[in-house]
Order: structure tokens, then C-alpha cells, then sequence
């Protein structure tokens, strides 16, 4: 379900500018124009938060392309919702006058070395090297020298090289637990996955959701171990409640496990928020689809591409490198109440 | 759910060649080896049916990438899965040794122009011009004389100038009913969604269920109308349901009226397939996800890109200009059952 687009009176006024103002600064005037840089700072987080497109018409009309920037990554095109990172960099390289270019490797350094220097062959003169999970890396060699930005990707050099764009997923398992915490849940408290630590998203939601119970001095019941599918989930969570008390709340790793897990109680009897509360993470658009609704914290795949190609050709991305963590927001819906 | 991959063998097996032939084919070695314009056409119908994703580090260490093409698109890039339609054209792109520029233009005719014209000053020599929901569209005069494929989209030409693909939503209509058909029912089928006459998809379901149904001398209990989302396929679900006699099969235009449709069946406490079989179009994720597992005619994306793709740039593309429907295939699951 696509949003209501965000229009630019919205944005200027979410940045306390003018439309006038806010217009200039998207079509990268605030130069000529002299808009001071804390106001056009302001403007661009606006219209990021807002998830403002920019009228391509007015800008391209304005801007003459003259380079182009590529989009590495191994899968990424290949997931539905991750694919939305693509649209997000794509908007954000028409604001800059930019073609984009998008190649996949599928994880294979020697393909990647290829396509690579067939981008410089071509003349692209910045990348975004992407991966579809969130993970460390090693950037390739052959990028040494060019500006290139890290989307939902990082190394583990103490002192980073590149921008890095990543969601904050500490924050997200934080914002979870304070969910079912701010609900009164105080007991009966499962998580609902397999928090596996090779996988970073797990780990830091996971780390995220202990920090948040333990400043609260509440203490989990479990986890009901399961992968992150909906019908290992629904098997999980059956198996659980033939042996033990029915649970108050469910701290679910993805929507696609909250799915199970819905089915799951459906089945038992158990009803949504009324017997258990369940909250989760991605906000896919099954989340405003299931009934009810459900409570999940948003990955932001499309300002997570905008963000890494605002850095790259920004002036944002001339400050330190550093790991930007964009925030996910926490999207409250019918499945979670009090106990 | 990513499925398996085809391997090499699976290709070769289907086309009723050798290994190596079917290496050789897909590595653009026809030519060198001697190999026939038949065995060369079943091979690649192979692969495209199979899913096969070709080996990129062997095709891409042989081949020397000299050329670009561009897919323009509307919005293809911000559906979750429409964009799997970009991963197959860019991967049959790869496999022919090109590089891939991608642009939206939200629609609009001067953005495409001055897109197109963006992108003929970068020397692209191909486009696909495609759009997110299938329709008649008239071609930028910008793009006569160049190579270009239709993808998703077609002309109304008496004799259409360039290859159009899109998927077979005739046929597809006509399988859906077959499946209820099939299942031995007589009565109590009605239609859910609204088969609205100005969009390409939906009419065309209907008259191929509208045939198949005709053929069979089955007269279809009704439509109820609804827009094409869960929560409003599941008011007027649940309105016709308190109205009059249950259903006895329910044939919905799309994956997510199923869900609604599911929700509402639920709540009256009829069961899938025991009480009502239902069937539905586009085979998204969703429909391996519900319970009971929803059968649903699939909407064929990545062989949509893929195809467009091989057309503008493989040897097929020197034929007559056509239009190309893509089979959808029937997915069979646990919803549909006899009444």
C-alpha cells in the first residue's frame, strides 16, 4: 500500500522553512540563493523523514547529467522490499543530476572485480556498494581512491574509511521491549526467533530488547526457538503452548514469524491483543494487512538508498566518515495492549 | 522465499542436451560450436522456465562488456514485486555481456523525455520501456530508430512495431476457473474484487474466467465487488456473507483480496477448503504463507525482465515485432478442493 506521498509545503514546514526555501534547496540553489547550511540540513532531513520524492520534472529540467554513479550489491535487486533501497538511491541520484547504474554480483568476489572495473571502464566516477542483509565487509580494492558509501553494510576498521549506511537495529529491539513494557507487561514475556549470532540484524535487536528489560528490572520468560519463516514459527509457537501457561506478550525477530505466530493463537484460541500482545520488526506490508494490525518497528529500506546516495554525492559526504545509523521507526498498531 | 536454484544440469536435461551444448548456448558459443538454432531456442526456453540464473563469473570473465542499455521505467522499481521484473533483465543483461542503466519518470512525458535523452548522450545503445501495471502505452518518439522492447506494456498498433511482453492474464483467467472447475464444482462461485474495465489485468481475468466457465456451461453465482486489498475484500466478504447462502468457491482477483477473503471466512467460521475453496492471481509471497497454503495463478516478473531483456538483445530479437505473453503458471495448494 503505497503511502500518501509527502508534498513540499510539508516539508518546509516540518524544517521550519519557506516553501520557496525548501524548493531551493531540494533543487540544490541554496548557493545562489544563500540558504545557510543549518537550513538546508534541515530540509533534507525533513524530506527524508517525510519520504518527500522530489518533482523530477522540475529538477531534471534544471540539472544537466553529466556523470553517473553505480550500485553494487550482491542480491539486493533480487528481494521485494529490500529493493526499495534501489528506488530510494535512484530518487536521490535524479536530485543530483546523476544516471544510475546497478549490477549484482551474488556474493562472488571475482564477478564483483569485474563488474567493477566494466563500471570504471564506463566512466562511473562514485559507488554505493550494497549488501541485502546487514553485514560487514570487505570493500573491494579496486573501489580504493573512488568515493564510495557503505549501504547496509560496514567494516570492522576502528576508524572507517567510508560512510556507512545502516539501520539502527539496537535501537529498533529497544523501541520493541519499551512497546510491550509501556503496555504494562510485566511477566510472560517471549521472544520469538532464533536470534543467531552470525546474523547482525538478530544480534543487535536481540541486544537491543535485553538492554530495554534489564533497565526495567524485568526479566524474559523465554524464547521460542524457530528460523524466521511463518510456518516454522506456527509449529514453534503450537509446540509451546501445549506445554507450558499461554504467554502475555510475543517479541517476534520479523513480521513474516509474527504471521506464525497470529496462526498459531488463532488456532489455540487465544486472542490478539486481548490474550497476548505481539510486536515485531521490518513493517513489510503484511504488517498493516494481518488483523489486527500489527505493532512493528520499520526498517527504512528507501531512505536507507536515499541516505547512502545523498552521502555520496552530497555535501554531507565531504564530514568524517562515519556509521550512520538511520532510526526505524516504531509503526503502533492493533496487536499490542495491556496485559 | 527464494526457490531453489536450476542448476546447469536441470537446463540441460529439459532441452534434451548435453551439458556442455547447454553451457556453450548460454555462454554465446553457438556460433563457434556448431550448435543448431533449435537445440539453441530449447535451451533458453529452458532457462527461462527453470529460473536458471546463468553463472555470471564464467559468462563475465568471457565476455568483454562494451554496451549499455537502459530500462525506463514509470514506477517498476518501487514495487516489491514488479522490481523482481529489473533482477531478471539484469540478469539476462549480464548474460549478455551488457551493462544496466536504470531510470523512473513517475509518468511523466517530459521527465521521459529528457530521461531518454539523458541516457542517448551516455551512448546507450538498447531500451526496455517498461511499465508497473500492464497497459497500452505510446513509445517516446525520442526512441524511433533505436532498439527497444515493451516490457509489461503494449501498443494499440494494428502492427506493432516493436516485441511487447506481458503476461498471459487471459490464459490466466481461464486456468483460475479451470482449478474450480476441476474441483468438481457446479454453483456457488462467485468472483471477488472489482474487475474494474480500465485496467488491463482485471479485465482480462475476467474474460478468460468468463470463457472457461461459458465452455463448461457453468453460470458464475455472482461477483462481489470490492477494491483490490485485504480490508476491503474483507467488509464486503463479511457483508455477502451475512446477506445470503454461503459460497461454495471463490475465485479473487489478487493475493492480497485472498487474505481479506480468508479473514472473512474465518470469522464466520467457514472453513478453506472444507466449507469454500479459493483461488486467486499473482502467486506473491503471501500465498505460501497463509494457512491453509493459497493455490494462485503466478505472475511471472523475473521471466517478464529476463525476457524482455533476452528479446532486445539475443538473436530472437530479430523477428517479427509481437506480442509475447508469458505463461502463468497454475501453483496448486491446500485452498481449492472439491465442494
Amino acid at each position: 500500500m503505497p503511502p500518501q506521498r509527502a508534498t513540499l509545503l510539508q516539508v518546509a514546514q516540518r524544517a521550519g522553512v519557506s516553501r520557496s526555501t525548501a524548493s531551493f534547496v531540494l533543487a540544490g540553489r541554496h548557493v545562489d540563493m544563500r540558504i545557510s547550511e543549518d537550513a538546508r540540513q534541515r530540509v533534507l532531513r525533513a524530506a527524508q523523514e517525510l519520504d518527500y520524492r522530489p518533482n523530477l520534472m522540475a529538477r531534471s529540467l534544471r540539472t544537466k547529467v553529466t556523470k553517473t554513479i553505480a550500485l553494487v550489491s550482491d542480491t539486493l535487486a533480487s528481494d521485494p522490499y529490500a529493493g526499495r533501497a534501489i528506488h530510494g538511491g535512484l530518487a536521490a541520484a535524479v536530485a543530483h543530476g546523476h544516471l544510475l547504474f546497478i549490477g549484482e554480483t551474488e556474493g562472488d568476489a571475482v564477478v564483483e572485480e569485474k563488474l567493477i572495473s566494466d563500471f570504471l571502464d564506463r566512466q562511473v566516477d562514485a559507488f554505493v556498494y550494497a549488501s541485502m542483509f546487514t553485514r560487514y565487509v570487505r570493500v573491494p580494492k579496486l573501489l580504493k581512491g573512488h568515493p564510495v558509501v557503505l549501504l547496509n553494510c560496514l567494516t570492522r576498521a576502528a576508524r572507517p574509511a567510508y560512510h556507512s549506511v545502516i539501520p539502527d537495529e539496537l535501537a529498533a529491539g529497544w523501541s520493541a521491549a519499551k512497546v510491550v513494557i509501556d503496555g504494562g507487561h510485566r511477566d510472560g514475556i517471549h521472544l520469538v526467533g532464533n536470534p543467531a549470532q552470525h546474523v547482525f540484524a538478530g544480534r543487535e535487536r536481540l541486544a537491543g530488547i535485553r538492554e530495554a528489560f534489564t533497565a526495567a528490572g524485568i526479566k524474559l520468560a523465554g524464547t521460542i526457538e524457530c528460523d524466521w519463516w511463518p510456518d516454522s514459527a506456527y509449529e514453534a509457537v503450537t509446540r509451546a503452548l501445549a506445554g507450558g501457561p499461554p504467554p502475555k506478550a510475543l517479541i517476534c525477530f520479523n513480521d513474516r514469524v509474527a504471521l506464525g505466530v497470529y496462526q498459531a493463537l488463532r488456532e489455540a484460541g487465544l486472542s490478539i491483543p486481548g490474550d497476548v500482545s505481539v510486536v515485531s520488526f521490518d513493517d513489510s506490508d503484511l504488517a498493516a494487512w494481518l488483523r489486527p494490525q500489527l505493532t512493528s518497528i520499520s526498517l527504512p529500506h528507501y531512505q536507507l538508498g536515499w541516505q547512502a546516495v545523498e552521502l555520496l554525492l552530497g555535501e554531507a559526504g565531504r564530514s568524517e566518515p562515519a556509521i550512520r545509523r538511520i532510526p526505524m521507526p516504531v509503526r503502533s498498531r492493533g496487536s499490542t495492549g495491556k496485559p
